[in-house]
């Protein structure tokens, strides 16, 4: 027998990937062609020349047992730094290789840094709409899970940030290019949050964190520049991820930043370090680490999902959707005309338009279109899309 | 201010890690030929020439889309069938893709299945003398570690098993060839210990399940034959790493393998999968998945360590130290004639030798060496280990 709360989830499952699944199911019922699968944030675009070269030129540079060797918890040094490098160009940060932990993808640095920060029932805020495995990463230390709402705009709602903070809370996950909604928040939305969580850590005389979630950070679009979460908040810990701008998500390769002037600092690296190992990561794939940081400016084509977006945004808006004009990442939010389920279920049942309701990311009457997906994709389901408006007398 | 389980972990810290690091710092004030560290398992010997032209080939067949994306949780499908096909033809198995989970090396293979069975409060069954990460993997998920006590064989006393078997038992987890020790485990052993585990089960109409930790598997010398633990005891979860086997533990590459007929398995490999994705390793490494599978059958150089075993074994013996002669794996436990952790200062402050007391392995009274290192380090040690020999009237 396994274990009770293991039971649930798996009964409960991932709404994502249980459609995605259907999906591989309903393509082999009604065929390829037939079927608009838009449920999972899939990278679609080529990972970048420069990746592949630079995993051969590491296999010709390296010795076999230094390439492929445990490294420090937090990574090689060499490759750290470069992280460090990298963002103090690009953001004008001062962090060194000290200040870096490389990660097996995004997700395993949100876990370190949660195991490291959280007693439990501990609280965590969450700014709706939110990527719904931030519940599961919370549940893992026993943490609470607090959601703030959002505004007619899907943007945090500061008023309610304010109201939801107790003596209780750890820290605030801030998710910008965000997952669903494709929102940045501006800066004044930025500058709000920061005011408020320095006015709370004096009120209640406790550290309160916010953990940027970065994984779209390279997804923008329209010049649309992404607030540097650190440059607003000192106690600020960036979690990044190379699965989207790299094309890269099977590779699990990420990091952790942190500043040394974050409360703690000294002691959360060292435990950081140890989570990594006890967790069971023990430390990012080597190879990957010294690929990556041998190719740090590489990005995949992020101009086709500009041109997805233009084409999906326009065209559903056209028809008589109601739909949030994505700024990054790549996602779009569709109000639903009808019940959120009800939604869902039309689709994919009628219309064989695979999308998942946003009631679990903490924003019921959307859905989420992922558009990392072929142009053709797109093109091929606009006529299923155009019925499907057309039923519901939009 | 992190929490205040981690703070303690940090401020206990590995003290395998501390002493590594403690190696490094005296190699710079003593000069690198006058430091003998044998405290890290890390592998010495090369990687076979057979994987990195795996990888290489990888990188010519795969598009990148479908060699650096997200696999199933789980890993890839052809990649869990070629490791089912390699299991069954060495072991008479019958494992297919479904049975099988890649994960993220043994540690993560080990805390997935950890998650999925345990509840708060249940008792894992660890058999001394074992590795002591061990304990924070069951501390993870509020579990409680119960040690078995081995004999003078260091082999697992089984009656002291059967004392300690509780209602409350979820797994037993085996080690062999076994880190401390060496050890193999012998037919007689494996089959008082499945007998003992079955009428258990009967007594408390629980499951208890054998969670067998194989990263040595194929490290045996002098033709030894580690048990296949499957073949004993049918509810056995097999982890497996090849860190050791293809000398590559930076790449974090493993397996979990979970018969049809274990008990609840259908809802167990289900939670496995979750447990991967929750935790956040979502996929072990991609590229590196395909690349091991295309050579399964390549091998470090065995025959160095067992080389390296000999002279240390030999000489050592030889001086006067009572050794436990290992039968796999690459560590040799050494009893200390003075109190262990006088003897660890000893050997370090005065002969800068850097080995790790096993009190912390459930083994007091010893220390281990691994012997995974170059034989020139061994032979350069040789002097230091005879003054000291001298020194102690051995």
């Amino acid at each position: 027998m396994i274990s009770d709360v293991m039971r649930k989830n798996v009964e409960n499952g991932s709404q994502i990937r249980a459609m995605f699944q259907m999906g591989k199911e309903m393509a082999k019922e009604f065929g390829e062609e037939n079927v608009y699968d838009f449920s999972l944030g899939n990278p679609y675009t080529p990972v970048p020349e420069e990746f592949a070269q630079a995993v051969r030129d590491c296999l010709d540079e390296y010795s076999s047992t230094e390439l492929h060797g445990y490294t420090d918890n937090r990574g090689y040094e060499d490759v750290r730094q470069a992280m460090a490098d990298n963002l103090n160009k690009r953001f004008g940060s001062h962090y060194t290789a000290d200040n870096i932990a490389m990660t097996v993808g995004a997700a395993s640095g949100l876990n370190a840094i949660l195991k490291t920060l959280l007693n439990p029932g501990e609280e965590v805020i969450v700014l709706c709409p939110y990527f719904t495995e931030y519940r599961n990463y919370i549940a893992n230390y026993s943490g609470v899970l607090v959601e703030v709402k959002c505004d007619d705009n899907l943007m945090p709602d500061i008023a309610d940030l304010q109201a939801k903070i107790t003596a209780k809370t750890k820290c605030v996950i801030v998710n910008t290019p965000n997952n669903p909604s494709g929102a940045i928040y501006t800066d004044e939305v930025m500058k709000q949050m920061a005011a408020t969580l320095e006015a709370k850590q004096k009120e209640f005389g406790t550290d309160i964190y916010i953990i940027s979630d970065e994984p779209y950070r390279e997804l923008v679009y329209d010049g649309a520049k992404n607030p540097f979460v650190p440059d607003y908040y000192k106690n600020t810990i960036v979690g990044y991820s190379f699965s989207k701008s790299m094309s890269i998500p099977g590779e699990r390769m990420g990091y952790l930043a942190i500043g040394s002037d974050v409360a703690d600092f000294e002691m959360m690296m060292a435990a950081v370090s140890t989570a990594i190992r006890i967790l069971g990561p023990v430390n990012a794939p080597s190879l990957i680490q010294k690929a990556v940081a041998k190719c740090l400016d590489a990005q995949t084509d992020v101009g086709y999902y500009d041109e997805n977006r233009k084409l999906l945004y326009g065209s559903l808006t056209e028809m008589g959707y109601e739909c949030i004009k994505p700024q990054g990442a790549f996602y779009l939010m569709v109000k639903t005309p009808i019940e959120e389920a009800q939604f869902v279920e039309l689709a994919r049942n009628k219309y064989h338009i695979l999308v998942v309701g946003t009631g679990s990311f903490g924003a019921p009457g959307y859905v989420r279109i992922a558009y990392c997906c072929s142009r053709e994709k797109i093109e091929r389901s606009l006529p299923a899309f155009e019925n499907m408006a057309k039923e519901l007398g939009l």
